[in-house]
């Protein structure tokens, strides 16, 4: 709760009046120098017909439901994930608490599903470690059902790969088992998420990034988005559209991206206005960097990508497979947006 | 129509006795050369079993509608999409009318379906724009409902971007809405679609292809595929198979073709006996362009590939999703051929 | 089955007491090394209750499921595909003779599925040629209904193509046809599949892999993975965890993987532990070759993958759509393993 109500006063703070007067504002310059007509009464809540007769109520009332979840953004929800963790230092070892439990999960306002989390988070709390760190993950199982946690992508020793009955048992309820390796991966964008029962436990919300820092950065903001398509419907970090947060930055600063999926489907993710620059997959640095506006995030994958925020606005941005971010009901699930101040 | 025809002519015009003689040909050549039993038989409609007593009725009625789908190809339907169109000049400013209405439209032969046309094509116009220009969308609603347009990976003011309740309020039946900018990207190949309930008014039709030229071309024919899967089936510039249109080369051309989709799903297009290389994607070029033979286009991507016309004969390319190009009844859907002489 | 009878003698016969054993020593080594409580008891197949109350028999009775499947991989089951075939020499002309008949194929230990094979495999025989060779296939059509082969992303003359009704008659019944050319590609992963009912004829196995050998090879070993989800299900080379195929390799040996997608559904490949680098893609070199450790395979696409087996131990190696992987009961699938020993 705290981050989303960060977000909020971001957005309402830097430039007030907050983000709604920003599309407000672009509404009406549209309105003012390009539309033939006056569109102002479109943006009021009344439920009062159009002089448009051919608009029946159906279409105004799914009109003023779009307005309403738009105007909500970002809207605030209980619980909010991926806090940064950096571990507690013991004996020169970075120690990191992971809790597994069920959790109600607020997605959306009032819209609460029977999920999982590690440490009462959805997705986990962001792992933040850097490269040659010794770390220990330990692992306490609070589920009503065995579990284990694999690090998805990281080197590390065999018996540390988390998978029930191949690399270790599986980890009992009210059980608890420890993680350690020493890191050798470069820096970049990594993933851990459970190994047992994994299309339930998973889609429920076990996992969470796991970053691995670098020594010194090219970017003035970073963002983790989580994508996500199981049992908490389509998210973003946990949450479902209008209740995401915008990624707020001041203009001309440079933006760091770190996408990654732990869905099971496809997410091509479209940034409006805009191309960004894809420097990282899968935590390594890509020799040639290349521009996208659309970016397809498959299940597993990550990608890191880089842009400068140069241009004023509120940006839409959402997965382009439009079912996942659309209803008759106006958008929902995987839709965010960029907001340059 | 005008277009279809146009192909027909193209096919039939250069090298009589048009493509399925060529198809005859290659049959013929094929039996004669290679294989050890005379198949002339099997090429005639006539509904006689063959000599191969263990196949039924059944089996023969779908080779039969198999072989109807292939010799009707491409068949002649009602209506044709994505018309060059380069705008009116007023006072140095491109501009663009652009109407949507709801429409039927013929899919393939006597498949009609209840769609939504910008200027009664499906594609929408192909908008062909230069870097500088100063272009000018105007928009007219003639649908039932609300809607917008989103120039998807063009750089643009905020209030261009066509996103209703962001940056817009929705341009209601019978309103009209400008779009106006000054083009900064870099030539390439870009989209339009609408912005509004788009998983039902994109999936109906509401999409184009947005081109921004390049000073000089280093191709002699080029061709834009439109993927869709929607209100229309599964589609090739809004036509199924056998009513897609063949690209029709001479042999040693160079052949550009842009990709782009604007389905939910992903299409890997494959192209048989050749290999193209891709040179841009999302309208930037690629640093190092590679060769595919199937390139998997998704929601929201665009793709230029580049490749010379050196083999001669009618060569199939489709969607390898192979349920979305053949049933029980032969091809059908994202379907259709190079026709190199 | 002789392939599968090798891998477990390779498995069984490199480093006894067997893979099993490195599973279970590994589990020894986690629980000694890193729980805080024994687990030995969870790692029986005993169906006695665990300490942890909470845990109920439903539980209990899927963790044994999930281990007894565990402990039977690699499982055996009749038939094997994908043996290589390098063709009989014919006046300096390599000659293939494929026949398709339908089959009972077990796809995992129990489970059969009524099938097509190539030669009486699925995958049909890896079809090895080189660079310059005169290749004939003849294909015998020994099923019930119409076929022909397509030779996917292989450069040959417009007749040779394989696609009925437009570069050849359909192969009836008991007929056959002879494809001939002589072999210009580079050396690299190619595909070959039915093009005759195709939605069905290969998700039921007609497809098979075709590969250009190099002159000389930079890798110590190498494996084909076939990946299928049709009506056989999710396979590896045709089958299903446990019965899949583990890949072996002594540590240190460079490793090649060729990926072929002939099903309808991407699948992301992640192997745990490691980064492996991007070489080819369809058959061609990739010219900045990339690291990934989830490689997304379209339907069509191939990839050439190369690794050091620099880490002991037994790795999961799997499709990263969790659902095409692990259900209640456990793994099944598209689940393999490196074991490197």
């Amino acid at each position: 709760m705290k981050r989303a109500a960060l977000w909020r006063r971001i957005i309402r703070g830097i430039a007030p009046p907050v983000a709604l007067a920003l599309v407000a504002a672009a509404c009406a310059t549209a309105s003012t120098r390009t539309s033939v007509v006056d569109h102002s009464e479109h943006a009021a809540p009344a439920a009062t017909p159009t002089t448009a007769s051919n608009t029946g109520g159906t279409t105004m009332t799914m009109l003023q439901m779009e307005e309403a979840k738009v105007k909500a953004f970002p809207a605030k929800t209980q619980g909010t994930g991926g806090a940064p963790l950096r571990g507690r230092l013991v004996n020169g070892v970075k120690v990191f608490d992971i809790t597994a439990t069920a959790v109600r999960w607020e997605v959306s306002p009032g819209q609460f599903a029977d999920a999982y989390a590690y440490n009462g988070q959805i997705p986990g709390p962001e792992l933040r470690v850097k490269r040659g760190d010794r770390v220990q993950i330990v692992f306490h199982n609070a589920l009503p059902e065995a579990s284990s946690i694999h690090f998805h992508g990281v080197t590390l020793p065999n018996a540390m790969d988390g998978v029930p009955f191949i690399t270790q048992p599986p980890v009992m309820p009210g059980e608890s088992f420890t993680y350690a390796w020493r890191v050798v991966d470069n820096p970049g964008t990594y993933m851990y998420h459970s190994h047992e029962n994994a299309v339930e436990q998973v889609s429920k919300g076990l996992l969470g990034a796991f970053v691995i820092e670098p020594a010194s950065k090219s970017w003035d903001i970073e963002q983790t988005l989580v994508l996500g398509d199981g049992a908490l419907g389509f998210t973003i970090n946990g949450k479902g559209f209008p209740a995401t947060s915008p990624l707020v930055a001041k203009r001309g600063k440079r933006v760091l991206i770190r996408f990654m999926n732990a869905g099971q489907l496809l997410h091509p993710m479209h940034l409006h206005g805009f191309h960004f620059t894809v420097v990282a997959r899968d935590g390594r640095p890509v020799e040639s960097p290349y521009d996208l506006d659309t970016l397809v995030v498959a299940p597993g994958e990550r990608f890191d990508v880089l842009f400068s925020a140069n241009l004023l606005g509120v940006w839409a941005f959402h997965c382009h497979i439009l079912s996942h971010v659309e209803g008759p009901q106006g958008m929902f699930g995987m839709v965010t947006a960029l907001v340059v101040k």
